[in-house]
């Protein structure tokens, strides 16, 4: 099994990706899919009259502060637009793709942080009423039975919680989580940039290889987003996933470029 | 099985249907639930500057025109929140519900309607560029894969032509094709009012019973939507489905209501 994350960021060609994940399935190659929805979630909950707000927790991490309307504006975006749509998009290139989200059939289940300590203009807040979680356990066999009728899952980043409420999960991690359940051979991270960059934005300094025992000096040199990759990789490979590429979406075969050892490989 | 319909008109109570739908799961009894979101649909075009449009067509048939930006809201409100909201609350009824739309594995296949005729005041047009369909087979298969697993599939009213597209499709008729594609016992429209009316809007007027012989008759009592209904009852009927029944959808127990003869039974 092959699991592929696809990042919202600007550049990353999705008619690529699905082409390259076509050739895969066609060629009796199990793949399942996880994508974001960060950006457009802003732009709707803009034009909502409901505008983004991040924090960043105290331990560094900047998330989205994800209130009751939006999480909903989230479950239009990732489970209604950006999935519906990436669906329709496999199914014209022949791939039987079928869309879920954690939520269903509780395939995602992740602890609610009903509290998050933020830090905000130097002072140290708790914010209540978040609808974020952390996740705690992917149903794998689940997701098994979906690709064993062969269907191809593509999985937009909500979780549910042990309550039964709808949660905001990170998608990277989901995807970490993911490959970890299903033991996937390959988790594939595709992004806008061509891997980890030892001198971030110098995309001439790409590392192509991290051994699983210098992840902690990668988290290093890891930016922003990044270093929540890097956690997810470490995540991944400690559940057995054999190994973890952060690959370039915007090449004209990511996936096979990837397959092929372009962007940073970590084993 | 039994597929029930859930409207989206004001005045069903969510609530008290998945407590139903808990207690008839609890009692060994699969569930498919299918539902709409047009009136979520039209706020959420109104408030993003692209209101509804809806025009008649020359059979006389009322429905939404669909051009892709409206197809991508429809999505949005329909496979996104709709959709998630109610799987998260049958969820906290202890449902392990999944929700999917047609598009997701194909199990909703339609004819596109690449061009529509209406009638707008008077005149004749050709309406193109439309992302609306007919329902031409539901794949039975996939949703028994899914009750098999214990699971409760929540189904959005969207469907994919041949050629790929994901198309908007009437959810009553959704319904009906369902029922008839796992060749339920029962098929149950809830609506917001008791069932069909003698004299609509005069609830005292409800007929009880209505046989399949008697069907073009009762079309002649059935007013705007419930027109639909009543041709997706006898399409339901027309595929081995046992009896459809148009029930209450205010009651406190509209299902089991339904299920003990209130309402408007076809058979």
């Amino acid at each position: 099994m092959i699991v592929i994350k696809i990042g919202g960021a600007a550049g990353v060609d999705l008619d690529a990706v699905c082409g390259d994940v076509a050739a895969l399935v066609k060629n009796g190659q199990p793949v399942i899919l996880v994508h974001g929805g960060s950006a457009e979630t802003n732009a709707l909950s803009t034009q909502l009259g409901h505008p983004p707000r991040f924090v960043t927790s105290t331990a560094g991490f900047t998330s989205r502060y994800t209130d009751r309307q939006t999480l909903e504006i989230f479950a239009m975006v990732t489970a209604g637009k950006i999935n519906t749509l990436l669906v329709e998009r496999l199914q014209k290139y022949g791939v039987n793709a079928f869309g879920l989200s954690g939520v269903d059939g509780r395939t995602i289940v992740a602890q609610r942080k009903e509290a998050i300590r933020i830090v905000e203009n130097g002072r140290k807040l708790m914010l209540r009423e978040d609808y974020t979680g952390k996740i705690e356990c992917v149903n794998g066999e689940l997701l098994a039975l979906l690709v064993n009728a062969g269907l191809t899952p593509v999985i937009a980043p909500l979780a549910i919680s042990t309550d039964g409420d709808a949660l905001n999960v990170d998608a990277d991690r989901a995807a970490a989580m993911v490959a970890g359940a299903v033991k996937a051979s390959q988790l594939i991270l595709l992004t806008n940039v061509p891997g980890l960059l030892r001198n971030f934005p110098d995309e001439s300094s790409l590392i192509p290889f991290i051994s699983v025992n210098d992840i902690d000096g990668a988290l290093g040199f890891a930016e922003g987003r990044m270093k929540k990759k890097v956690l997810g990789a470490s995540e991944a490979l400690a559940q057995g996933v054999g190994k973890v590429i952060f690959a370039d979406g915007r090449l004209e075969h990511p996936v096979a470029a990837a397959l092929e050892g372009k962007g940073t490989t970590i084993a």
